[in-house]
């Protein structure tokens, strides 16, 4: 393996307090960093940086570690554009919703659905993604849950079972016999090929007895729990995410002052979702109020076909920035760090010596502009594991 | 010349009602055009193309006008994110405003000003936009603006002097003499590189009395107004702007009742510009109102350093869908064919034989994922007088 810096670095955000201007964003002015294989091995002020076999000049650019896009849907297939265009024109539509997601997917080839994913995640890397989780969903029976994650898995270490999306249409009678299917043979059949365990608690979907017996399920079979919790009213998600030590809450739309006590207490990250909000007029989650109540944020693109079908982390980093209370800063930490916290991972969302080497080059002198210039695609390099792909 | 059919497009927008579905946006599916030289001489069903030279195939994407951005202000040196940041972050920050803007661009080189002002348009350019309006305005002497025109002026036809965006520092206790100043020797400097003019009509700007001396002055030059226009509080300028014939009233935030029948039964587009009202937190124009009373509706970016420091039209109609009440068709609509009729032309904004061939290939189906994919980069081609430039 070759070393290679990245010097001439105007803003380096590292997330490291101990480096440069001592806030949780660790800011190096006039930086370097250094990468050798798929790992960072040096960080620091570009005239200190040690002496590599190749250099590359970030002309007085920014560079912040890739975003961590902890919460995804991205196996499906088909669209729901005139679902959309109707709802954002006030028609009525006889919409299928989920549903019309689940028919379209189940209907499609291992192919189409491998090929729509490498799509999104293609664009998804164009715009600064070096790490997604993405989620099964669409499926909702025992075979083609499994099949999405086995596609999913191809792709990402951080995959997610979601058997419990919704109850599988078969199941309307019966949401009692899917909690079992859930729990039982589906569970058997995904476990294998999922790191993560994840239950959509909401009023229509899952109640807070059944997502437990999931959740707990999962746990049995050595999947760790996150939760889609408190989106569309309040409800027993969130503190039956902390109570079950979930590696994250998300949403987190509707919350009482309990459900934020339990989240500062526990090791739940809050996962917020503005792209959600933004495709569904919804109100904005309230990030401010969990930063104050010391909270760990993480922000994420939901990105679906239905709610929320942005891949653009800028997107929501811009969104939190002027309707949910964060500041630019925060905002860049939450979709860096805060989403390796909401994966509990620690060897990404930093750039210091033995992270992963997964990086993104603004064309914009610092972080800041993710949100003062919003809409503007600014990434202009992207290294992952080293390797630069955009 | 040689003549390129487009083929293969999901969907075309036209903007032209005599074509395909009769609705505003002339949309046909299944449909190819033909470019010859810097025209459309063609357009249709992909079945019934003419052949043609060259072919495109367009992979079953949507194809649209150019987006035409009738407002903006890139001769401009610096930027200011730190003010944005102090704002975003609740910080006091002791900011100087258009006037820090002004220092910086009086201070710049001409090399300067152009590199900057074609980097924002190249940046303009692959997000679709082949169009665009600019403004001189952070010079504000004599020589200054006159620069700033030339600048403008090597890059479009539609340049805009803007003398009046605020009274010049130097003459703070004197605004009657500044007036008298673009009204005279500023103006006669301009108008030979100004094909518009405009004043920004708001309290701590530019009263009624005065907006009227400026832009009757403009008009006895050759100059046509255009007007900023009831941004940040009630006051004269639309119907100022509706008496005086400007194409268009900017900004439009707080309007009476009596202002939007003056738009409605006037020819004084109403131009929106929601990039504003994101990044100042403010509270947007309420499009469906200005439509339902038939006014003609623009959309623009007022990409400027200050208060809306994007080039992104689709992220503009992502807003104007999701916080205005616009349908995705009309906020379309209103970035291309508005945009050309707040310029009053019709030789862009729609794609019809005749018009000059300023097309946008979407990476997506149809128009409206410029609304259901918010943030993301969608625009994968552009062709620009016939020329593919993206
Ligand atoms: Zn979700
Ligand atoms: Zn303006």
């Amino acid at each position: 393996m070759s070393s290679t810096a990245i010097t001439n670095i105007a803003t380096l955000v590292t997330n490291d307090p101990s480096l440069g201007d001592t806030s949780p964003l660790g800011q190096v002015r006039d930086a370097a960093v250094v990468i050798d294989g798929d790992r960072i091995v040096w960080t620091g002020e570009s005239s200190k940086a040690p002496a590599t076999d190749n250099r590359v000049d970030a002309g007085g650019r920014a560079v912040l570690p890739g975003f961590v896009d902890s919460h995804s849907h991205l196996v499906f297939a088909g669209d729901r554009t005139e679902e959309f265009n109707a709802r954002m024109s006030g028609r009525r539509y006889s919409a299928g919703g989920i549903r019309t997601t689940v028919a379209a997917t189940r209907a499609a080839t291992d192919g189409e659905l491998e090929a729509n994913l490498t799509r999104f995640l293609a664009e998804a890397l164009r715009q600064g993604t070096t790490t997604f989780e993405t989620k099964s969903g669409y499926g909702l029976t025992v075979q083609d849950e499994a099949r999405a994650l086995r596609v999913a898995a191809a792709h990402t270490d951080e995959v997610t079972y979601l058997g419990a999306h919704i109850v599988a249409p078969e199941y309307a009678e019966d949401p009692a016999g899917y909690v079992a299917l859930v729990t039982g043979e589906m569970l058997d059949a995904c476990a294998p090929h999922a790191r993560w365990i994840d239950v959509f608690c909401e009023k229509g979907a899952f109640d807070g007895d059944q997502a437990r017996a999931i959740l707990t399920a999962g746990k049995a079979k050595g999947l760790h729990p996150r939760v889609h919790a408190n989106q569309l009213s309040y409800g027993p998600g969130v503190q039956l995410a902390v109570e079950l030590d979930a590696a994250s809450a998300d949403h987190c739309t509707h919350l009482t002052d309990a459900d934020v006590d339990a989240l500062a207490q526990g090791s739940t990250v809050a996962t917020l979702l503005p792209g959600a909000e933004f495709s569904t007029r919804a109100e904005w989650p309230d990030a401010r109020r969990l930063l104050d109540a010391g909270v760990t944020v993480a922000l994420s693109t939901d990105c679906n076909p239905g709610s929320s079908f942005t891949s653009s982390v800028p997107f929501c980093v811009a969104l939190a920035v002027r309707d949910m209370g964060m500041t630019p800063d925060e905002a860049v930490w939450s979709a860096t760090a805060g989403g390796a916290a909401a994966l509990r991972r620690t060897d990404i969302g930093r750039l210091t010596p033995g992270a992963r080497a997964d990086l993104t080059l603004l064309d914009a002198p610092s972080h800041v502009h993710l949100a003062y210039r919003p809409g503007v695609p600014l990434v202009s390099g992207v290294w992952r594991s080293g390797v630069r792909v955009v």
